[in-house]
């Protein structure tokens, strides 16, 4: 999308690829809201470093990040020795892959990288042809969320008041987003909407990176705290919620995302708000027969317990607010259930909950 | 309640009196929970300056404040004229109650003490007789409070989880509190439960005064973010709700009270909770025929777009967490429909909601 930085507006993918140099380029997520920039990784080592340590976030971007990574450290091999070269290749897939050991996506994004170098013949052919697959699995993410607005953008009149919750945004994404896609796509088309941003305590997401987006797209917006949809429903100012997912079971149509999402859900149901989730197809888990049987993250306590901001004097701190006597259970995620789910916006199309797994076929399941 | 401070364990009210050296006594309660002062004011026009900057807030520690603030005013008035004794107390009452002039409780407290003012002859029994008005208040807040936690102790059983929004703790009265004087009194009974505090965004009082009361009294518990309570009512992690009230309407059962609330209460809903609000019988409003009749509180955008907390260096400071290009909307307060609550928790006994019109001479109502 674009970004205004240093007196210029240009176009940012989050993720992207400089092949003479041969570094990834990032946007370090870790500054914003406060500050834009963009670094170079320059080997494969410190790419999956970048990813470790959330220079990069986001299913569709940390996939796009591994593949990147991958053709990166494919790249910077140097010889003809066949077996070397795949034994090299194996060691760059295994740092980047243990960088987030528990996501999927870099881990699908890399298997495609490497069935698509095995029709090269020579260490200069696959070195070739990791990058191209590499690029080919960025620019699919972009076009399956450019589609997911697309579909999307149909749901939201001019007018309206739509609530998201966290950052699906382009900056989870190669760019574009899932739950922001609708959005971008209906002020496209010159449709002008307010968008209420949760907060989403405890990591702020909302009020740091959706609303960074919102504001760099010139989208009309406000931050609101979590506890404050409950009463903008209650008196009508709340036409639409749209949010991402981090998993979507296709068997049960539940949905796993940041945790107050359910929450969101049981108030737009009560006050008859349309619900959708936007997802790229990936994060569809057609194994799981249950949302239960989703493994919910605990996470550090400290999260709850205080908040990161910008000091008065322009300094990046973490500042206890709880009291110091005090611990805090700290839950990442909560499921949906497909009852409470107006629909799913695909980049195949908007689909109810229990339809998914009928559209298996349409919607990439490969079992 | 007991707090330890300085090595040892004390007794104390969040308002009391020092008649010796004609100072009102409260616990500094900006400096919560990371330190715990008692500060004495000197004169009535500190005492207004302390519930004007909020040193003491709640309804029933401010109604108490400005009691013995009156008082203390009064009882500082040397010489025998009763002309220039009456203006003196007039301009005592004006001072108290311009010190937060939308609330009720400090006007109705003062009254009080004016009215048993009058069956005095001279200044001096006049100036005995308020300090004797101001502490009966006082007494009788408290005494309110531990009845409604006789009542409420009921709802309570061993092994409960027991969830609370925002703080209506002994802090926020001159002891005991309302939705936390079951806890106490359930806890003197010898039950074992738990507790979650709703951090309670955006100015986190869950997260700082009633996470510090229930650590203070040795009662377990953790802060959690407040989208987290629907994900724990989902798994079966919360027994009870009970929370406070800033306004409760008569005629109607409707509950105001800290934004968020109401949130909860659909919630709770949903999975079949019960849902209670205590509150002493002085914010019962018998003239509003409507929850929407009831103003809501814009605050300030910057208590949403950051927090106030400890940096590790130990000085108290505020952060901007969200967007520096995006504000914030920030209501202060939501309603929750009589519908959503299971009973509320009175000092004269637990009634429905709805009860309450047809109980209003046994609550008090003087209509």
């Amino acid at each position: 999308m674009n970004v205004k930085a240093g007196g210029r507006t240009r176009h940012y993918r989050t993720v992207a690829f400089d092949a003479g140099r041969n570094q990834v380029l990032l946007i370090e997520q870790r500054l914003l809201p406060h500050e834009f920039k963009v670094v170079g990784t320059r080997d494969f080592r410190e790419t999956a470093r970048a990813i470790k340590e959330m220079v990069v976030r986001g299913a569709g971007a940390i996939g796009a990040t591994a593949a990147y990574g991958l053709a990166q450290g494919v790249r910077a091999f140097r010889g003809e020795d066949r077996r070397k070269f795949r034994k090299h290749v194996e060691a760059v897939y295994q740092t980047l892959k243990h960088a987030r050991p528990t996501a999927v996506d870099p881990v699908n994004a890399m298997n495609d990288v490497r069935r698509s170098m095995q029709s090269g013949k020579t260490v200069a052919e696959q070195q070739s042809l990791a990058l191209a697959a590499a690029e080919e699995f960025a620019n699919h993410d972009v076009q399956h969320c450019e589609a997911i607005g697309r579909h999307g953008a149909k749901l939201i009149r001019s007018g309206m008041n739509v609530l998201t919750h966290c950052n699906a945004g382009w900056l989870a994404f190669v760019d574009i987003g899932s739950a922001t896609a609708p959005m971008y796509a209906a002020q496209g088309q010159g449709k002008k909407f307010h968008v209420f941003c949760d907060e989403t305590r405890p990591r702020s997401q909302g009020a740091t990176l959706t609303a960074w987006e919102l504001a760099q797209q010139g989208i009309s917006h406000q931050v609101i705290a979590d506890n404050a949809a409950g009463h903008l429903m209650q008196r009508g100012k709340i036409d639409l919620v749209i949010v991402g997912s981090d998993r979507t079971l296709g068997r049960t149509g539940e949905v796993a995302n940041k945790i107050g999402t359910y929450t969101k859900a049981v108030l737009a149901r009560r006050h008859g708000i349309p619900f959708y989730v936007a997802i790229p197809l990936s994060t569809i888990d057609w194994n799981l027969r249950s949302g239960f049987d989703i493994p919910i993250e605990e996470r550090d306590a400290s999260e709850v317990l205080g908040a990161w901001g910008v000091t008065k004097s322009g300094r990046r701190e973490y500042v206890r607010v709880a009291n110091p006597g005090s611990g805090a259970f700290n839950a990442g995620f909560d499921v949906t259930p497909a009852e409470l789910i107006t629909g799913i916006i695909t980049p195949a199309g908007i689909f109810r909950p229990r339809e998914l797994w009928g559209k298996r076929k349409q919607l990439g399941f490969a079992g």
